[in-house]
C-alpha cells in the first residue's frame, strides 16, 4: 500500500465544509468518490483539518493509502478529470508511511478576506466578506499582533455542544455538579480530559490590498473557528465597540461569551499546511 | 415618470440568462422583482441585448421607467441591498425619455477568456473556458484579424428553430420550396423578411495574459451565439483542424454549418456597451 499526499484548491461555496456527510456534497466525499471511481478502493482521504461550510483552500492537504498501481505522476490529472471543477487537485507525491496530514502538520496558515468598497464585485462575492461600513483599521491592525505568541484561544473557540459536553469537567457549571473533591485546579485523570486549548500563533496581521482589507494568521494550531472568531471580534474594535484593553481582557477570559461574533464562512481560505 | 439606466455586473453562471423565463432564476426577472419590491411597480427593465446562460457582464445596460420618488443617486445601493450578490448595480442615472438600452446602442465589446493552464483554479473555473490542450495560438491570432470590418456573419449566429423559420425566405430549403417567380436575389417583399445578418466588426484580436489567452471582440452588433461561433471555429484553427484559407471561406460562406462549434458560457462577458 502506497501512502499518497496531496495538496488541494477548492472553492467552498457549494460545500458543507470538508467533513463527509450523508446525502450532502462535501469536499472529502467528493475526493472519496473520485478515488473510487479510479480505483474501486473505497478510502476515506484524511485532511489536515476540517474546514467548515463556505470555507476555501488554496492548499489543503489531504493523504489516503491505495494498492492502485496508477503511477504517482497521473493521480492529479485522473482525479481533476472526475472532481468538479471547484475541487482541483495541485499535486499527489507518494510519501512515508507514517505521513498523516494532521498529526504531521506543524503549522498552519490561515487567509480572511474582507471588501470595503461600497460595491463588491459578484466576482469576489464569494471569497470575501463585504463590509463596507465605517472602521477603525488601525485599532484592528494594532489587535491583531496581540494574539501572537502562546495563548489559551478558549475565549475565540466554537461553542460546540459536544465540545460542551466533553468539557464538562473545567466548566463552572460542571464545578457546581461534580464531587467537591474533585478540583479543577489539578491535573484531570478523567479519560473527559478536555484537550487543550493553548496554541501558538508565529504570525497575526492585517494589511490593506486596494479594497481588501486582508488578515493573515499562522500558527501551530487552530481551534474551531478560531480565526473568524477573532475576526469578528476585530470588527468589534474596529467599530469602536470595544478597546485594545477590552481585546486583551477578552483573550486572558478564556469564555467564548466574552468575543464577538463569528465572521462569514465566505472570506476564509486555508493558505497552506507546513510539516 | 423617469427613464432610469442602470449599470449591471454578473456573474452568470447561476442563471438561466438575461430575459425573464417562468420558474427559473434570470437577471432580468431578479432585477424586475427587486425593483417590485422597492417600489410596488410592475415593470420589466430592458436590457442592452440577452445574454445566455451561464455568460457573465462587467457593465451590461438596462433601463426602465418609474414614478418611483427615490432619489437617482439612492437606487444602486437600495437594488443592491435586496439583489443577490452575484449581480450588482454598479450605476443609475436618469436618461432622456428616447435612451432605450438596445436601440441606442452604437456598440458593444464582448471578452472570451481560455485558461491554457494544466490546471485550472477553482477560483477561475467559472469564468473561463479551461482549454489545456495544444493550440497554434498565433493561427488563431491572424484569424481573428480576419473578422474586422462588415461582414455577412451568418455561418456564425445560432441555429435557432424559430429564427430558421423566420428566414426560410433565403434557405436553400425554402427555395426548392417557394414559387419559382420568387427570387431570392431580390429584395424580398414579404414581412417574413430576414433580419440582416450582416455587422460592422471595430476590433477583434486575441492576446496572452500569464495562463489565459483572451479575445476581445466589439462591433456595432453581435448575432446570437456569434462570439461563442467565433472562438469555436478559432480553435479549430489551433488545433490545425482549419486553416486560414477554411475560416475566409466559412465567413464568406453564410452557412452556419460550415463553422465550428459553439465554445461553451462560462468564458463569455459582455464587457461595455457604448452609445
Amino acid at each position: 500500500m502506497r501512502n499518497l499526499k496531496l495538496i488541494l484548491a477548492y472553492d467552498g461555496t457549494d460545500f458543507a465544509g470538508w467533513q463527509v456527510q450523508p446525502g450532502r456534497a462535501t469536499i472529502q466525499g467528493a475526493l472519496a468518490s473520485a478515488i473510487g471511481r479510479l480505483t474501486g478502493e473505497n478510502v476515506l482521504p484524511q485532511g489536515s483539518g476540517r474546514t467548515d461550510s463556505g470555507v476555501h483552500a488554496l492548499a489543503q492537504v489531504a493523504s489516503f493509502r491505495t494498492a492502485s498501481v496508477i503511477p504517482t505522476e497521473n493521480w492529479a490529472l485522473a482525479l481533476n478529470h472526475i472532481l468538479p471543477a471547484a475541487i482541483r487537485v495541485l499535486e499527489v507525491a507518494e510519501v512515508a508511511d507514517d505521513f498523516h496530514p494532521r498529526k504531521s502538520a506543524r503549522a498552519k496558515t490561515y487567509r480572511y478576506r474582507i471588501h470595503r468598497g461600497t460595491v463588491c464585485s459578484p466576482f469576489d462575492a464569494r471569497y470575501v466578506w463585504h463590509f463596507p461600513y465605517q472602521l477603525d483599521e488601525t485599532a484592528m491592525i494594532v489587535a491583531a499582533e496581540a494574539v501572537a505568541g502562546e495563548h489559551d484561544f478558549t475565549s475565540f473557540t466554537a461553542v460546540d455542544p459536544e465540545r460542551v459536553e466533553r468539557m464538562a469537567g473545567t466548566s463552572d457549571g460542571a464545578k457546581r455538579n461534580a464531587p467537591s473533591h474533585v478540583s479543577s485546579n489539578l491535573p484531570s485523570i478523567f479519560p473527559s480530559d478536555p484537550p487543550s486549548n493553548v496554541r501558538t500563533i508565529l504570525s497575526s496581521a492585517w494589511r490593506r490590498d486596494g479594497d481588501e482589507l486582508i488578515y493573515t494568521v499562522g500558527g501551530n494550531g487552530f481551534l474551531h473557528h478560531m480565526v473568524r472568531n477573532l475576526v469578528g471580534t476585530f470588527i468589534l474594535l474596529g467599530k469602536g465597540t470595544l478597546n485594545q484593553g477590552d481585546f486583551e481582557r477578552i483573550l486572558a477570559a478564556r469564555n467564548r461569551s466574552a468575543a464577538g461574533p463569528t465572521a462569514p464562512a465566505s472570506g476564509l481560505f486555508l493558505v497552506s499546511v507546513e510539516y
